[in-house]
């Protein structure tokens, strides 16, 4: 695992580790950011982060406690000190970039229990120009092969009473809004009181977030806490203490309290922290990625970025339904059958069918344990036939695994399901865990579940399927290691527009790239072109609160390989013009430029096409109506574009007129500056076409 | 479910049922019991049983608490009141019988909430010549869909301090040794304290006891309470108020406390009250299955009861281990050979193998996963070349699936490792269940593993494979209903010979038909013919506390269609003439007489070969010596026999000389009498073979 590289990276003497009291500083490759680790005569191990010289963190402690053996591991003597740097780059298989650097230094700290049992671990730090990454290490030993963890102790102390946007903690849920208060400020009762459409919620106590936790300095410093490579360890959240402004790690426990079975040699997740004074600089931060492992799938072929339509968003908005009984029933052969058809007229690669199996009369809400089989089409969807009409217009359907969160069933059920998709040529997934977690007692965000979706990622790569999951854990960028694992949602998505309490407000999207989407692709579903959704009930109020504009730019600015035009194709049919932007963004990219950003306000960001030298713009703003400047130096010098662009009418406006949009084209060179007019939760989509 | 003839069973007006204090009554078909059911202003419900004018159970309430919808239902209106008489026959696949008469009168009690919640239910009572069975049937219906029961709020209250043989409740372990005490000196704390050789407990509390309960009233009564066709619904143990003398109904939590999730239509298991003055009678009961559903394996043709020998005594008397390192490996492929050629030079159906496959390094203790994937033999057994050489021999491997409790596991790798057996030709699978349970907080009384085994019992019948459970739930006659699920360890067996704190003692064999085998076959593994167990380790003082006689005649008395000559071949070998009855015993009886029999003193049972004319007997004793005269007139009159006796030599004694033993021969008819004279601790088995 560890490959000592022994250079000579550190300030201060190594050997002064072993005294009392000693210090040894480390910087990132550019020298921005500094991390020293300290320990004090009692034994504390402490690392403290700064910035161009600006508090991060403070002196913040390390440490775990177990529960069997049973050893509080916080008290320690450095028993040696190793560094390295690295400077590779790596090619992902799909992704914003077509190649990533992975430049770092890192910092290897030994640590001995002072304690008295025998127990030796690692503080394994890495330090990127853009942020720091911490695990701690178990290596096999003596006095440690199994063992159990009953905290994790790891601090975060902020300098001051920052601004941050947090989500209340829940070890179920991760699909709240983002609140945006001070530290002092937080109130994650409150915060969950308000959220009447989480039907499951698991608070974790008042002072508890959730992670990623954005903070954003007096100083202009933007600080980002989350955690990388979560595997067979449960999530992390974060309990606050507003005295200290000290946040210390908080995992969510099994059905018995416990928080991770381990085994040496085994190590901790990742814990991040990235800074920089420009937000910008966080959402071209790849080092989320960078501390995850390289992928396990040695022929990446078959992995396809993709986007797709399907028979989704017409059951939320009352069209049809997911059950059978009823008269709504939505997968029926004729209506899956126009889907496809719709799919191969506009280009789109898959047809998501949801509803299309025995078992959605009973799924939601009673625990229920054997709910669905994932093999037993309804009576009126007839799959056979539709997986040959989608293949002979070179269309696939996408298969729905909704486990109503009773895993237990699912992973006995796992491969026949898999093998059932084989054998109907349906080689993506999107798998759902609505509901409370079967194995009783078990959280959506514990090591259980961490090793289920992990499994899931394993069996689904040995039949060469794909998988987009739903309420599923947070993305730690193991999509890295795992690149058929392609999205998730785990946060408030675009389906929350339908939601009657609180929805989805402007300002969202523009939070998500600094916070959910810093761990990887989202199954967001944007593209609603009807933003009241009264279609097919006069009464209902609920509606999309983003102008049409703004929905073609979310195509650019939340990156996915999997994007699904989510609306309803009648109303596409009545907008193909607009339509058309979504047909042709791509979504697999070989350069990403995040051009600006402010979180909770607005995103600018250019892409170019990994397939084509052209590039895309997608530029969206919160509940302010607002003008960016667009400067096309990006584009390839001396080539002329024709440039599309899908923008916001002069009189739209989220609220009072949000389908109102224009489309003009223009020939652009990289010397061509715009200006972007967004109107409140408004946006604009570029494409920008090399002649 | 209920199909209703209506007949005139009933003493008293049913109509009276309506009003206040009502009370009807509803004899047995030959009158010796009696049930009374009676409903009080307050809506109580209680049912009372007398036999032959004795009192069995004093009236006791009826009730279920529910936490979804939280209501308890305890109080009712009696809105209907239907009765029938059944009396047919059935053909178990195999068994003490070939066929099994199945007569009672039954009473369906409708039940309405007096307390408004608009719930019904059913309180169904089956009255057969030898017991009672009740349970509790929900139809479907608008007020009760899916439920979560709290707690069943049966009661059985005794009129007196009965004596009873009784084990600690423990919802992880029934491998206890009996108690016999009055009721009021149950100490469940203590018994279980001294129990030091079972690993994991989940003591239930101070007054909480197993079932089944034996209970022998001073007026000559033998009562049983258990259970039958636990299915979909958790074990019950049951609560002693020593004040009231009444037990009730504990069931085993899942890990958030609910006791089961349910959905209408549904039913709980039976509770059963067998009853007689005869101890013999318990023995000779068929109600427990009789009262379990039909086998649902139409063509059972595959279906063998066998006798087998194994790589399995070997490890627990040290002389060799189940893992690979150590250098004691026992599952090698030599030495498998040579129980092949064992088995088939002797006439044994099956060799099991423990310790063949990876994982045993690490197996216990750890409460690990991912722990065995029961497809990787280690490098050193070589199984395709043991299963084809078995074959050629006409002798089958035994496999064996150690889950370790951890049952996510297997269930995730079950389909896999049937599909392995059937590839490698095996049709017999003993499981084991050692250690805690995962999913963490469950336990392996809990409605989650009752449907396990179910799961188990239908999978492997979908793979024409044979199930023997070890560490599993104490069966409840659903061998009726699963005819593959052949036997069940569930109970102390011999392996706690070699336990080093209390081991067997004399007694417990003649304990064990009273309580465990009232529910099924064990896997007990008797013929163990070496009493010290200091073959391969000098210090040992383990030991076996009976005489090698009473290890054949448990080959009767403890029946079983999958039995085990435990001990090692060269044991046997020194013994080729005893060994002769184990060779000889059948494990498929056409009829079963007990003969005589007193729970904790002695057991006679003779049985017919269901193959030939042959008959049977099987006699043990505890640890006093005794006389039991034997009549032979179950023989066929007019034919003659040739008598082959297994018995304690006059010196043979459990304690000082334990391996003596005499065969003699005689020819006899029905109308011989023959005296048993068994050893402390011994037993005798006989061999009549018609001539």
């Amino acid at each position: 695992m560890y490959k000592p590289f022994l250079t000579a990276l550190l300030t201060g003497l190594t050997g002064a580790l072993l005294h009392a009291q000693s210090a040894t500083s480390i910087g990132s490759p550019n020298q921005a950011i500094r991390l020293t680790v300290q320990n004090n005569p009692a034994g504390e191990v402490t690392y403290q982060i700064r910035y161009k010289n600006k508090p991060v963190i403070e002196p913040s402690g390390v440490g775990i406690k177990l529960s069997r053996p049973q050893v509080t591991l916080n008290r320690f003597t450095i028993t040696a000190v190793d560094s390295a740097k690295v400077d590779d780059t790596w090619k992902p298989v799909w992704g914003e970039e077509s190649q990533i650097r992975n430049q770092y230094n890192e910092l290897i700290v030994s640590l001995q229990d002072k304690g008295g049992s025998g127990i030796g671990m690692r503080l394994h730090v890495k330090i990127f120009n853009d942020g720091v990454g911490f695990r701690y290490e178990f290596p096999k030993q003596a006095k440690l092969d199994h063992f159990i963890v009953a905290d994790e102790l790891s601090q975060f102390r902020f300098s001051a009473d920052h601004r941050t946007f947090w989500m209340p903690g829940d070890y179920d849920s991760n699909e709240y809004l983002y609140n945006f208060t001070k530290l002092t400020e937080v109130d994650a009762a409150a915060a969950l009181a308000k959220e009447k459409d989480i039907a499951l919620q698991s608070p974790i106590g008042p002072n508890a977030v959730q992670t990623p936790l954005l903070v954003k300095t007096a100083d202009g410093l933007y600080i980002s806490l989350y955690e990388a490579a979560v595997l067979n360890y449960p999530v992390m959240a974060l309990q606050l203490d507003k005295k200290t402004l000290t946040l210390t790690s908080q995992l969510t426990p099994d059905a018995v309290g416990n928080k991770a079975y381990l085994q040496t040699p085994t190590q901790t997740p990742w814990r991040t922290i990235l800074v920089s004074d420009k937000a910008t600089d966080l959402l071209a931060s790849r080092m989320i990625l960078n501390l995850n492992e390289p992928s396990v799938i040695a022929d990446p072929s078959w992995i396809k970025p993709q986007k797709f339509v399907g028979m989704w968003w017409e059951m939320h908005v009352g069209k049809a339904n997911w059950p059978l009984a009823g008269g709504k029933h939505g997968a029926n052969t004729a209506n899956v059958k126009k889907y496809i058809d719709f799919a191969a007229k506009y280009g789109f690669d898959g047809v998501l069918v949801e509803g299309w199996n025995v078992g959605w009369e009973d799924w939601f809400g009673n625990w229920k344990e054997d709910v669905f089989d994932f093999v037993t089409p309804y009576p009126d969807y007839n799959i056979d036939s539709l997986t040959a009409y989608a293949q002979g217009k070179g269309v696939r359907l996408i298969m729905h695994h909704e486990t109503s969160g009773s895993v237990t069933n699912y992973e006995r059920r796992m491969d026949a399901a898999f093998q059932y998709m084989v054998k109907e040529g349906i080689n993506t997934v999107k798998t759902g865990y609505v509901g409370r977690i079967i194995p009783r007692g078990e959280h959506h965000d514990g090591q259980w579940m961490v090793n289920h979706f992990q499994r899931v990622a394993e069996k689904a790569a040995q039949y060469k399927i794909m998988v987009d999951s739903h309420e599923s854990i947070h993305p730690t960028g193991l999509h890295r290691t795992y690149p058929n694992w392609m999205a998730s949602e785990a946060a408030r998505g675009s389906e929350f527009n339908n939601a009657p309490t609180l929805g989805i407000t402007p300002e969202h999207t523009t939070v998500l790239p600094f916070t959910r989407l810093l761990g990887g692709p989202m199954d967001f579903t944007p593209g609603l072109f009807r933003m009241r959704l009264n279609q097919f009930d006069s009464t209902r109020t609920t509606r999309v609160r983003t102008t049409l504009a703004k929905q073609l730019a979310l195509y650019v600015t939340l990156y996915s390989p999997l994007q699904m035009a989510a609306d309803l194709p009648e109303n596409y049919e009545k907008h193909l013009d607009a339509f058309q932007f979504i047909r042709d963004v791509p979504v697999d990219w070989a350069q990403t430029n995040v051009l600006a950003a402010e979180p909770g306000d607005y995103v600018l960001i250019a892409r170019r096409d990994k397939q084509s030298p052209n590039w895309y713009v997608g530029a969206i703003t919160d509940e302010a109506a607002r003008d960016l400047p667009l400067n096309l130096s990006f584009l390839e010098p001396s080539k002329t574009y024709e440039a599309t662009i899908y923008r916001d009418a002069p009189t739209a406006d989220w609220d009072t007129n949000p389908e109102a949009y224009v489309i003009e084209k223009k020939t652009v060179t990289a010397k061509t500056k715009l200006n972007l007019h967004l109107a409140k939760g408004g946006g604009c989509a570029i494409q920008f076409v090399q002649k």
